[in-house]
């Protein structure tokens, strides 16, 4: 049987899933206030003073409970100016929509083989882009000044796969053989970027 | 058969469907570029010089043809100062999660039979609210300054029904026996507010 | 921790909606005989002497659990003679199909923004009627005598907004300024509305 | 290319598939009127003199154009008096809900391998019944007076496989060998039965 | 309240659905590893002495928990030679494709009434054949040679439904008269067909 | 209007996809047929000899029309001794399960951030193994024979995002000062890894 701690995560993990399933309420009353459905501070500039100069906040169904089955999120993302990156990454189960609130950014997507083909836009403040279901997509900051955007994606869990944490920085590591020959880098190139990639594991 | 005129009008309804169906393009080249993607304007404010002081600009498959078959939209919505409202609607093929710019906003939606529950919050800039699919919500602007909102939907074709519009003024007009009896409204009241929101039918 | 009377709720809720989920029985015995999926009585007239002159029965997951996950329900809806009426409603989760037993019905459903296109017939015994998912319908009886339709639908649980009971009656009440601005309706006959249509919050 | 008649073939299906695609009219206009949605005549006795004693009216998406997409169909079934029978047969893409209006009915449904559980019940006027998805099923009339039943199924097109029909009356026949073998018959009665099942193919 | 027993039972059943459910893992640590993702000993050849000379090893979700929610399984299959049958059956909830690994057999589906039309093929290693969703199947070795397949199947959990066994095996049997009415055989081959299928109640 | 070419191009994806669309026949003879649900030589090994040492033979709805609206495909991959890959990649709409047929296969995907969890595992013969939808992942086969699996995809049309050819060959190529900030890479490195994964577009 189930310890207490693991039942008490397994029952709250439950609520959570069951509060809208099927557009049913299981009619725990603490579940039906304004506070489930809401979050505050998305006006608060975040800190992009990291290596890649971007920061991403997701509000999913972890930090709004009430968004649980019903298809949607949304996030800030936040820029450094001269160079902010939101790396190259994909959204597993989300196609994504921003718009930009200020700055000027230069974004893209790439589609699928054979072709492989590279969409891109310069985006100033009010343009709106899409960056379809599951393909690799970056947005990166061409301007002076810090950029800000609002996004929405099509799920209340889209998950986020950072393509270069995946790949060289995941835990444990991927066999370096594997990632030389699959990108045809030298062995020693492959163990410096696990080495920077992988400070989560060590 | 069919006019050349009406074929027309269904070949670019099939294009425009078929480009992403399934995940597949059909590899007409002219729909896989930036534009088909994208839209610019979205930082304008809109005139809300109208009877309820609202203005929504809905991004959906009609304006970005590339987010067929993706599931989500975007919209912008102004509001006048003083009461500036977005009239109680629903979406009846979305959910919505909104983020409020600027402004103070006082926003709620209700739950369906029995309990009629209504949900509400006042929302400052950064704040965020979602409205479940398909339940009857409004946003009204209780500041003396314009407020402005971004809004994530779970559809690509959401769908608005104004609540009022739809009662009172819909093409042709709904029997006013009907609306006398479902809103205990004396008929003159029924006729006065039908040629009011009839408008469009004349 | 839950207290025990918390537990028994969700264990219940849980033990419901895992019965068919992913086409999965946790092989609860209890479950599965007839009983979970037959229900008794859609023969006997329902009581219509209420304001409006209708009585809607609708067997959704809650009165048939076998439904669960199956995406259908099935209602019976009586209407009293001269006007008895099933008042503008949504459905947020359904379409509805119905046929017409007894009786002469005046029918519709109004579309979407911005055309609120209303269709609508007169339908007689074996007269079958859809309304579109999410969409603004209703039913009324303009025979001398009384009417009862069928009507299946589209989820096991699709919910019903009955729109003058949800604008007007909801618990708490809207704010009857954004009402009146809404609707175009003076104050008081908000305030006379919500009085009439909030009894359930009093 | 294709011959004009293809053509014409295929943009009427097309059309009629476009009409509420992504809940988007393509806005032909004469698809949006009351016949669009509705059908008349159900309420008529359905001729039951056949071998098995039952007549299956079902309204899908060929005979009401506006259930394109919308996910539900409507059925009407007349059952001969004294062994009137719906033979077993699944719907390869729909749940149906029935409600009886007139007789005594003797109904079941299998479930899958490897229990192969019977779930059956004796139905009267009211009673309601769940036959889920994809399972076998059937209605056997126990009484000597005619039935009639209405149900829901949870598909614009849910599909009829009736066993007997599908397994000895294919076209072409199935190979008699494997039919002996799957269903342990002497090959004289298989071929018995494909003589009988399978005039549709003579 | 349920026993211990019952509750464990739930519990298990619970923790299982919620692994990915929404694409969340509820973070139990002994859920992600390797061997929930994983499978061993395909290559075996089963064993083919039974009735019908056929053997199939489903690996659902039951066998490999990670696949909950991920709308896929795999199976293999054995054929004795000579007319070894995987016999007419559905999978409720899934389409099959096949490959063959080694050895001839010849399949085949038939489409929904009214045609029940019956397509068929002889297939050879290499081959692949797909039957669609819900549809009434089978494969017949008719070589002198073992046979085998490895087939993916579009559900976690595709559910089979042999129809011999379903129909003529149920627990508890269908009444007799009904599925000597349905498929116009004798009564007395009913009967000796139940005793045969029907083991499994006795 | 479009031109004569355009036209047919457009009128060919629409027949495909209305082939079996809402489970519906657009009735055109020659769709019916065993060849669009079946294709050969999947027992032929394929050409291995490129650089990653790897083959991969995905049988989607373009190569077997009957797949389409369906929800699976089936894939054989090759893998050259001593090192043959098939390198980090994803399926932006599908699960894959496959089945080792002969070799030795070192495995593994990683999961979403900010865990990046590698889960990884030996295959041998008959092992099986599950790739969640969208994760990155890749097999390499460890021994110094061929090896050999198949495998299901639960989509018609999965598509494939070979990682490193999405992001350091697209077409045209990303800027490459993304790419060093993102991956960490000197310029000139990333110049040389688009030459080299770039030639397509040359």
């Amino acid at each position: 049987m189930l310890s207490i701690e693991e039942h008490e995560l397994h029952t709250r993990c439950l609520i959570k899933y069951l509060m809208f399933v099927n557009g049913k309420f299981c009619k725990d009353p603490k579940m039906a206030t304004a506070n489930d459905f809401s979050f505050s501070g998305l006006n608060i500039p975040r800190n992009t003073g990291n290596r890649v100069g971007s920061n991403v906040t997701l509000l999913n169904v972890d930090q709004i409970p009430g968004l649980n089955t019903l298809g949607i999120s949304l996030a800030r993302i936040d820029y450094a100016p001269n160079g902010g990156l939101n790396p190259p990454h994909t959204h597993p189960r989300a196609t994504e929509i921003l718009v930009v609130v200020e700055g000027t950014l230069y974004v893209g997507f790439v589609t699928s083989n054979p072709e492989n083909r590279f969409i891109s836009k310069v985006l100033y403040p009010g343009d709106v882009f899409v960056f379809p279901f599951g393909l690799i997509h970056f947005q990166l900051n061409i301007a002076k000044t810090p950029a800000v955007v609002f996004a929405g994606l099509s799920s209340q869990n889209p998950g986020t796969i950072t393509i270069a944490n995946a790949v060289f920085g995941s835990d444990p590591l991927i066999n370096p053989d594997v990632l030389a020959k699959a990108f045809h880098l030298d062995i020693k190139i492959v163990n410096y970027l696990q080495k920077l990639f992988g400070g989560n594991s060590e």
